[in-house]
């Protein structure tokens, strides 16, 4: 199923990790369009596209869930009991991420300190389509819970009644989201942008989407609204080594693949036996997959590569940086050290992705198309900034003045002395 | 000097804090010449630029400082220690922002980790021109050294000799930089993006600029090269109370209107007095400054409001959410709740800002232009990428794999669910 590669040269690593090429400059000019579209006409232009696109004329894309109770929802109770496990493991995590902040003294009455502080109102972007991903909910609404972000505002796309999915709702509820909007695509990313009566211009935008949306995104920097990270389709990369399961390795390879016929996946190991047992068991697995057809268009452009050297094939892994990384093998921690990209990592022959998408607690916004060799995937610092703080003594600037006197002089800013030496003098 | 508001109403909080629109489509065309002519040309191009733009014709860009000793670079050795001493306080308060990680066990067997794991070749900027910006050396590098990462590639344009000046080869050696480019502007930027033989391409791109350098840090992203921020002109906001010192506060702005004619000044007060004083001691403090042209200029579009209510006046201050806020009082520590936007805060009436420029210890590259609201300012952080790892026992998976499943199922990802279960049933 995988096309095997044999101990490729080190040389063909930067090829060998080359992701399709997006070239989305049609597609900016359409998003473009809708821009100024919705900056002309706001609400009227938002509630249009979601006649033209989602097929449902509304009169507000305000989702009135006031004295709507969670527990009334009609979804299986199963179902609720796994979202709030999820949302507990998530939060656990993410509320670790706290920090009280630094305080320094580098010199004697000189303190400086830095505190992060959350932003006032994000957006989130919930995309509609085929499955309901309530599960992106909790992902991007707890940290921001945690953080403190005044201001939640969630666009999804209704859909054919004008409502949203039971779970999607249910969700929010328990992430103490109020206000929803019913708008998708690049207008849903405008509006936030832009600021329409209904939908709030917002500091930050979080969440995936298609191309379109990922394009508005993009867009939406240029009107100085800050986004979660650029987005490509989702990826997963395995190492196996001589103690992985095959049937494992192949089932985590299917989960990924079937996310789109644009997903990209990786099998690294160090056998090429590895490599043939898991392409059996793909075999056997695929043929019983719903999403068969999205899994197929995936794999043929995936590829199996058999590295001998455990130092070599982590240099390809990490000239890949994939999104997902799973160590297939019973003694995955002893990899640790060898990995220095990847947006999340699974260690261990009990550890599938699924894990990490759903419920483990880390969260599943994750740089994908190489960018984990510099982005973060989305964590709890993504909610607030950092603000840094100095505090200095009439003693303190007795230390320090000399020095950013003869700085400020060399630097040819004779304002920036006279500000120190004015305080010296007085 | 500066134009007087008074008691301005809450609604016009917004229009007060915009910023001047720099309209750089145009200039976006020359730039993206600019990477089309580096990506065919390579070192040829960048070299071409260099004449052209520098007036200087170099056979490379290379710098080669190998046997160069820090103590045998000609300045002044006062500026020696104030460099020495500046490195040490950055040091000390970027090494206190170092992280050890998390690990939570977010139930029995689930094991949810995070940590900071340095970039590995980043670019670091310093503009040329009237000032030899050694400063942001240490500001850019200082964090790099401490996260650790494997190369730091330092672009400068070369003065009429081919030359950089002896404090930024002195603040590098420091810092223990050892890849200097001769190589300015846009082409540097599009250099350090797109790759040559001798500057190499980078994750993610630090310092200052022009707006040509603005612009191509800009395009950089398209081209999925990371930067520090998105940058604009220079900007302090002092917010004083009666207890300030008015002589203090108009040396404080001029620090800031001397950097450039686009500089923004704002000083918020609550008494009427205060900026009658200030502007007097403006009067008189701006007519020695050897840059009282640009002086002038950027205090011609700054503005002096009062406003007596103090949470009112921190609701404009986090409106504009300034690059640097200096709290000119004696009671400074009492605001600092009130506090939600701001680059760098400046405590006190003995705290000037160019403590922070230079050597308190913080960072100088910080967010401008209001972007503050959500961004941070260059801090550790910025030179690292946070990685989750989650590590599950069989045990684990049996407590968590029904959640798992259900809510696969929930979204109609079966392969997600077949993950989970081929191990559960192995």
């Amino acid at each position: 199923m995988l096309e095997k590669i044999l101990n490729p040269n080190k040389s063909d690593f930067v090829k060998l990790s080359q992701r399709p090429v997006l070239d989305n400059s049609t597609l900016m000019t359409g998003v473009q369009t809708i821009f100024n579209e919705i900056k002309r006409n706001r609400d009227a232009a938002v509630l249009n596209y979601t006649e033209k696109l989602d097929g449902i004329k509304l009169s507000s894309s305000v989702y009135d869930i006031t004295g709507v109770n969670a527990d009334s929802i009609e979804i299986e109770e199963s179902l609720k009991n796994a979202i709030k496990l999820a949302y507990k493991n998530i939060y656990a995590f993410h509320c670790a991420q706290k920090s009280s902040g630094i305080d320094v003294e580098t010199m004697p009455g000189i303190m400086c300190s830095q505190r992060s502080i959350p932003l006032t109102r994000i957006g989130l972007y919930i995309p509609g389509g085929s499955a309901p991903l309530f599960s992106t909910v909790l992902m991007l609404a707890v940290p921001a819970l945690i953080a403190g972000c005044k201001e939640i505002i969630l666009c999804t796309p209704p859909d054919g009644s004008g409502s949203i999915h039971p779970a999607i709702l249910y969700s929010s509820l328990l992430c103490g989201i109020s206000a929803i909007r019913l708008a998708g695509g690049a207008q849903a990313i405008a509006a936030m942008t832009i600021g329409t009566k209904d939908i709030p211009a917002v500091d930050k935008i979080f969440g995936p989407g298609n191309q379109y949306v990922t394009a508005a995104k993009q867009l939406a920097q240029n009107y100085n609204v800050a986004i979660d990270m650029p987005a490509g389709p989702s990826e997963v990369l395995v190492y196996a080594d001589a103690t992985c399961i095959p049937e494992f390795v192949a089932a985590d390879l299917l989960a990924q693949a079937e996310h789109g016929s644009d997903s990209q996946v990786i099998l690294v190991a160090n056998s090429v036996w590895i490599l043939d047992k898991v392409n059996d068991h793909l075999t056997i697995q695929i043929s019983n997959l719903p999403r068969k057809a999205i899994a197929t268009q995936a794999l043929s452009h995936s590829k199996a590569i058999f590295i001998e050297d455990v130092e070599t094939a982590f240099d390809f892994i990490n000239e890949y940086a994939p999104e997902h990384l799973i160590i297939a093998s019973d003694k995955a921690e002893s990899y640790i050290n060898l990995i220095k990209n990847a947006g999340s990592v699974f260690l261990g022959n009990y550890c599938p992705e699924s894990a990490g998408d759903y419920a483990s607690g880390t969260n599943h916004t994750l740089p994908t198309n190489g960018w984990a060799k510099k982005y973060s995937g989305v964590n709890l610092d993504s909610y607030m900034k950092k603000v840094t703080f100095q505090s200095i003594t009439r003693t303190g600037l007795n230390n320090l003045g000399a020095t950013l006197i003869t700085m400020a002089e060399a630097e040819h800013l004779q304002g920036h002395a006279n500000a120190v030496s004015v305080r010296l003098n007085y």
